[in-house]
């Protein structure tokens, strides 16, 4: 197997187990277990394991961004149809996981922010990042006078992803999808000003 | 030194602890060094960790139910005033700490919540009670004629915490006070309609 199959292979291994039980709690044997790479390779791909929890945000925030370009750049879904059909994208995959997981970002930083600024950087960005593909679609929802015309656009973005990250931590809380169907029905009343 | 005290030392610097460092990520022998209480007397007053952690979220919760009954039943700040008098505080609270440590029953919710069921049920209580008495506060504002009517009082109390949660989550990422600014100015946009 090639080197960058390997390494994509603990990349994944790694994303899956850490998006379910945390950073700390999640040992690099368990992870090289799961990828079936021999123990005592990490190191040939990683320097540590901070080092591959800052790719892990990477990957995040790269599959993130598939997403948002799939739905906002969709001839079939222009404008808040793209913001929509994106949530109701994630809707879908959290009912499959009964309410579990969660944002592996929002994770990451609740758990990692204070105690490792490096990675604090790299999480601030990958949150930007989906700031900035919200507020893209904002844009086009706003010339198409989509949009209630008193809100800042960059503030309404930012509203947006932290919103859908405390619905996220609360669906966690519950085990239940319900606070994405709030924050569905009440961000988009918000967003139409009515 | 009563029982009592003791206890409740090892619970205010577990709190402490935990709130900056995660529960995964803080031993035993760290929280009674900050306590000043003996090595090996953790067992003597909690049955395990996770029970000590189960004891922390009951600490967590009446601590924002006394925040809550301040500001909501005082005759200074009645309705809409007493739930931005509450987040004023909290903003005031954060400035101070340079946006980290966040929510703590967040926190928890995001660490422990897929891996610990007795811990997620006793932090989705926790979330609940605070959705509680915000919707008691939104009551009181509806009857002072201070809301847009056309908004469901229980969804748009979950709707306030789960983006309280959130903003919180980004606020840590970015080692700023800004989404809780954003917070407030959208919040209070929405509830009123305008």
């Amino acid at each position: 197997m090639a080197k960058r199959d390997t390494r994509l292979k603990i990349i994944e291994a790694g994303a899956r187990i850490i998006h379910e039980k945390g950073f700390n709690n999640t040992g690099i044997q368990e992870i090289l277990k799961a990828a079936e790479v021999p123990k005592g390779s990490f190191y040939f791909y990683f320097k540590s394991k901070d080092d591959f929890g800052l790719e892990l945000v990477d990957y995040f925030q790269a599959l993130m961004q598939s997403r948002m370009d799939e739905h906002f750049n969709s001839p079939a879904t222009p404008g808040l149809k793209g913001l929509k059909s994106l949530f109701d994208e994630f809707l879908d995959f959290f009912r499959h996981t009964d309410g579990r997981l969660g944002c592996p970002v929002g994770n990451l930083t609740q758990e990692m922010g204070d105690i490792n600024p490096q990675f604090r950087q790299r999480l601030e960005m990958a949150l930007n990042e989906m700031k900035a593909g919200i507020q893209g679609c904002l844009e086009t929802a706003r010339s198409r006078d989509e949009m209630d015309a008193s809100l800042d656009l960059s503030e309404t973005a930012d509203f947006i992803v932290n919103s859908w990250e405390g619905a996220l931590v609360r669906m966690k809380a519950m085990k239940s999808v319900e606070p994405l169907i709030i924050f569905d029905k009440m961000i988009f009343k918000f967003l139409k000003g009515a």
